[in-house]
């Protein structure tokens, strides 16, 4: 009883097939019982006709295989369907779903779908949103590994912030208190020192205490870090080929997936555009009645507003806004000689929604110090990675992206929480 | 000033290149001085001539950008030196290295390598585990998904342990306690109702007590979890073949790397031998005068003295231990029906090291609920996991494999810390 995965069972017409997966909908019509069944690969249409005792077991969720000939048939999907002979039964469910994971629409609203993970990722139009994500990650790898980066793993459990503020979670480490890194920066700016250029695909922690729509407490951060740059636009421009290369494999791997929301697989331009903070505030202001220069970063209607100047004017979903000013930017981030005030520094915004942050980082030793006196922050706290700075390190700089936002603003979701399995937030953290 | 990578310097013979990169030894010979540079890609020998204040600024580690004309000079690495004509300086050190990073033997002792960690990990035979472990990696990843695996991202802050005891970290979750995750086990089986095979490379946490060479209090986890299997073989026949792939795809890559520690790239048999923990210690007791027969695991020294029977026996450094106590391993394993009072379990051990801990899970909701109660565990507290087991859950089962471990087992490091960047012990969170 060798298994067909559902999406081969079209090279098998006329014979008999074992198929193996979950019951995604039962219907019975008089002395007839069809049946869809799930496995990872797809969906097939099963039919019971003339021995309706075979499906009186049966109900959504029920793991079955399935014995049966694959007959054409015009109505159902793939134009096949398996005229079912047995029934074997793996595991029976203990209640009734909560939630009707084979309709079109979801109608439960996402607290309902999020308190009942287990079953609400069993809708189709959800498990999409992480296999796409699954497939960013993998591309974000493998673009950077042609790039000659190596990969890199760094330790959440912290001795310091690397991001500044309070937004940290402690951890009781023996008797010390450690955090939980909120971003795996000192160490990939070390790692700088080691192999040029590094990656990192792992857990960072905020503990921010605002409940939005765009802020998790826990995700996946995409980090990269390169040696011998020029400037910042050396990390956008290898941002911007990053982003081409994904979406046009994407294109390849995950039309299916995409075609649950809608929206359109994005077109990256050869050159994404870019403005300083100030100039894109005086098109707020000129372009959408905004009061909003001279505030050290956009609002989220900025950023809106600003994107959809982007897609008009320059036909991009993506925009870069640089040189936000140094006193509102982590103690890390590289002045601009030739634009005092300001930093080296990027967002990438897309579709309305930060998606990136990044920079040039200080790479001498006693602009570190000298940065930390002006900021009244004592070097002693971070001897660990200071010392990198002391024994050679090249110009450099990096960014990160944001998996759980990226995925969201491609699929077009309306909040951040739809792109993560189990979401972390100030009132979860359960399931 | 196009750079030319130090590994692609031999296809420049007699022209002039640029190389950047950081002075890994300076020495001085009369009126010469001789240089090698390091970058990722390599090493190469730079030599000046009758221009000595050329060098005079130039120090180990000083981080430069060189012009030289490429020459054949059969002494040196590659057959070729550079006969440098100008050097820009990039960074220049501030302190004199505090470790001789450019001798072929390490005389520093551990603490001192892990404590000047920024500059220890540009020991090329340092740099070479970290090369290496990102292939293991990335191997891990691209063997499963040719086997249809989708990767996941779970969190880490959690709000109840998985594996029991006390070895877990606490942190402060807003007004709420949470834990680090010690693995992904409960969400990787959530998963499987979903996409049925699953993998993660994640971090997990471990609030071990002890310091010894095989532990780390964090460790990153390469996690699978798969569908749709007969009993635990199923799992272990898959890793067998995983490592199969791993270790063809090293040998191609990596060779250079494995030369530094003069250790065999590992031959993975067709199949992996495998004994129930009792038939091990049968032997152990039989061969090498143990006393073991009944104990519910195999010590330090017996994972040693199984391996180097393995060896001996089966030409095998792999064996599979099985069957495990029931009342030993964590309230999810899958009792084997067969053999009462054992679990259909494993653990992979190499070159006298676990390596893998895995097997088959209970999959069936009132099962939990009966093992739940003879351990005297509360299911309440375990709600968001076991819904998943209520709404149909095919048997199942995966493996966790310690990156770190198979790293060190791999290259013959005798402390486990030194197969991890930046390693978090007891006494150890800095750097």
């Amino acid at each position: 009883m060798e298994r067909a995965l559902i999406n081969q069972a079209v090279n098998f017409i006329n014979q008999e097939i074992w198929v193996w997966g979950w019951i995604h909908k039962i219907r019975k019509l008089g002395g007839i019982v069809f049946i869809i069944l799930r496995d990872y690969s797809g969906f097939i249409q099963g039919v019971i006709e003339n021995q309706t005792d075979l499906s009186e077991e049966l109900s959504i969720g029920t793991v079955v295989k399935l014995k049966g000939e694959v007959v054409k048939e015009e109505r159902a999907v793939q134009g096949i369907e398996l005229k079912i002979k047995e029934i074997k039964i793996q595991s029976r469910v203990v209640e009734d779903y909560p939630l009707q994971i084979n309709k079109k629409k979801i109608s439960a609203n996402l607290d309902t779908l999020l308190d009942y993970r287990s079953v609400s990722l069993r809708y189709p139009q959800i498990s999409a949103i992480f296999k796409i994500q699954a497939q960013i990650a993998k591309l974000f790898r493998e673009y950077l590994i042609t790039q000659n980066f190596t990969e890199i793993f760094t330790p959440k459990i912290v001795c310091a912030g690397a991001e500044g503020g309070s937004n940290i979670f402690k951890v009781e480490y023996f008797d010390k208190t450690a955090y939980l890194a909120q971003s795996p920066q000192f160490y990939k700016q070390i790692m700088v020192g080691v192999f040029e250029r590094v990656f990192e695909v792992g857990s960072v922690f905020r503990a921010e205490q605002h409940n939005t729509a765009r802020h998790l407490n826990e995700y996946v951060s995409l980090d990269y870090e390169m040696g011998f740059i020029e400037n910042h636009l050396d990390i956008m421009r290898l941002e911007n080929n990053l982003l081409i290369y994904m979406l046009k494999e994407l294109k390849k791997t995950s039309q299916e997936e995409f075609k649950f929301f809608e929206m359109e697989i994005p077109f990256v331009p050869e050159e994404i555009p870019h403005l300083k903070l100030r100039e894109a505030q005086s098109i707020l202001e000129k372009n959408y009645h905004k009061t909003c220069l001279g505030e050290p970063d956009l609002d989220p209607e900025d950023e809106r507003l600003i994107c959809q100047y982007s897609k008009e004017k320059y036909n991009s979903e993506f925009i870069f806004i640089t040189h936000f000013p140094s006193d509102k930017r982590p103690f890390y981030t590289m002045d601009d000689s030739e634009d005092p005030g300001y930093t080296k520094s990027f967002d990438l915004l897309f579709r309305g929604l930060e998606i990136t942050t990044g920079g040039q980082r200080i790479n001498r030793y006693e602009d570190y110090l000298t940065k930390m006196k002006k900021l009244r922050m004592n070097p002693d706290n971070f001897n660990f990675y200071l010392e990198a700075f002391k024994y050679g390190m090249p110009p450099h700089g990096g960014l990160a992206i944001g998996l759980e936002r990226i995925t969201a603003r491609m699929l077009g979701l309306a909040n951040i929480r739809e792109a993560s399995l189990f979401p972390r937030d100030i009132n979860r953290l359960i399931p």
